[in-house]
């Protein structure tokens, strides 16, 4: 009883490389891809595709850049049966920074905006599905969107060739009733593409509004193991995978990934329900005031923080 | 947009105590009560009612038995606006542990069983009722039994005096499609009776299908402060009140508490999103073998208790 068309994106490394830099050692996200191949996710999205002119390069990993050949070669050896995705930010990626997908490792390249730069998402994605790539837009942030400038954004994709449209709930403001309000809408402008969903935990509402999207029609869900990711971190995608019936999922390699890497990395590196970015999703705010909080020297001062929010003439 | 008949009821002390056989502090508690009262929470449930001849004092503590006079020693000096409520078992109170309400602390005393049990909760609730309390019926763990059995309980109760009843998924094991099918069920079954719901957070799905549960029209919502309950815990009561809308909810009272109180019990004794309540959860299995495994030498060896719960020929 399962729906053929769903499609499972982990984005461990993507999303979870907001917390760290990405960071991460090479046998960190050897063994996050091969358990997630292994457990028979879709896609796998292991970064970002970004000029190494525009971010430092010492600063930040190479899952913030995502260069073709020292991807492929800290992935050799592995045996990957998910496809890879990368994630470009509209403005921080050149042309040349992406081959034709004949000769990248990537299958996908996914392209992130808010409602404002919907326009240029569209060029980029088209750019990236003319060099061979499938392609998705997600529209971040769209719980602070008036519903005007949501329709005519989704009125431009409807148009365009962009075959999957991403709902981003990127403050984990939302809840059931405006899943369903949202993907409606999706559908009712974009009709015959994909809807996506992706979720924040803030408020422990990642899984459930997933499980919200995909009743109400979303075939295309991003996830990441132990939920990792910025501030509150994303759906879990050893909860996902338990929820889908597809029997090509397997959470036991998800499981093993979790106790041998995540559990470690969780106790350097924080994410998951934290009070402050519960209080930063509630109020529909962006999690950065949270994150900020969380590294001054009071960062279990809950109280404090929500203060700091919600008295008006305290400005953070 | 509020709906006033919905009331809220804390179970941080008596679902808590699970953990911890009822070893809280009092200044634990008092907190917990003032903050609870103050944030406009209309229930607090402290603890059982047990004789004392049915389990040992010396090894559980006060709230295991919540002995009128006792507890209202302990609480003596607060300010609580909120009714306090106590929770029975079946089987394990007498008659006499409970004093007319018109000498009792407690406005409310909720009767806890499973669907065989319900004739005894009917008359254990009628009896409570008769002495002045207001009463629920809590019906636990209802993910593990026949669609056919759990008519004939609901049947049973509907033709009871009994005024609330509760859609209890003990396991964490439900989704937001099974909560609907249970709040309509049992409309169906006992009209005009009120329904509350009590879930616990295995799947991290404890808030999430407390709102769908709302949304089908229960009307008494259990919570806990930043979820404290045996195993995954139960729907944290700040998630819960930042939902509500009813103006005299408060949750800066709660967040002064998890950061006072709350943050370090949670460094002492565990609850909360923890890989072996949720395999428990996802397999809708008592979460026993969870704790159990989690008190052993290897807490984090998931896989090794993934495979001892799925593969038939080990038996736990």
């Amino acid at each position: 009883m399962f729906r053929p068309e769903i499609k499972v994106v982990d984005c461990s490394i993507r999303d979870g490389g907001l917390i760290n830099k990405w960071q991460f050692s090479d046998e960190f996200v050897r063994q996050t891809c091969q358990a997630l191949s292994d457990a028979g996710v879709d896609y796998i999205e292991i970064g970002y595709k970004a000029s190494t002119d525009m971010f430092n390069p010492k600063e930040y990993g190479k899952w913030r850049f995502c260069a073709d050949d020292i991807i492929a070669r800290t992935l050799r050896g592995l045996d990957i049966r998910s496809k890879l995705s990368c994630m470009v930010d509209i403005g921080r990626v050149r042309d040349e920074d992406i081959l034709p997908a004949s000769d990248s490792i990537f299958k996908m390249i996914r392209v992130a905006c808010y409602v404002k730069d919907i326009d240029k998402a569209i060029q980029q994605a088209e750019q990236v599905m003319d060099k061979g790539y499938e392609t998705t837009i997600n529209i971040m942030a769209v719980s602070t969107n008036l519903e005007k400038d949501i329709d005519e954004a989704l009125d431009e994709i409807g148009k365009s060739r962009v075959p999957v449209v991403y709902l981003v709930d990127s403050y984990g403001a939302m809840y059931c009733e405006d899943i369903t309000f949202l993907v409606k809408k999706y559908q009712q402008f974009m009709p015959g593409k994909t809807i996506g969903i992706h979720t924040h935990n803030n408020c422990q509402l990642a899984y459930g509004n997933t499980i919200q999207a995909i009743i109400d029609g979303a075939n295309m869900l991003d996830a990441s193991i132990y939920g990792i990711g910025r501030g509150a971190g994303n759906c879990p995608i050893e909860l996902l995978l338990s929820f889908l019936k597809n029997p090509k999922f397997n959470i036991r390699p998800v499981l093993k990934v979790i106790q041998d890497q995540y559990l470690p990395l969780r106790a350097k590196i924080e994410w998951g329900y934290i009070i402050p970015y519960m209080i930063s999703g509630m109020l529909n705010e962006h999690p950065r005031t949270a994150i900020a909080w969380r590294s001054q020297k009071n960062p279990d001062d809950y109280v404090g923080f929500y203060d700091t929010l919600t008295t008006p003439e305290v400005l953070p």
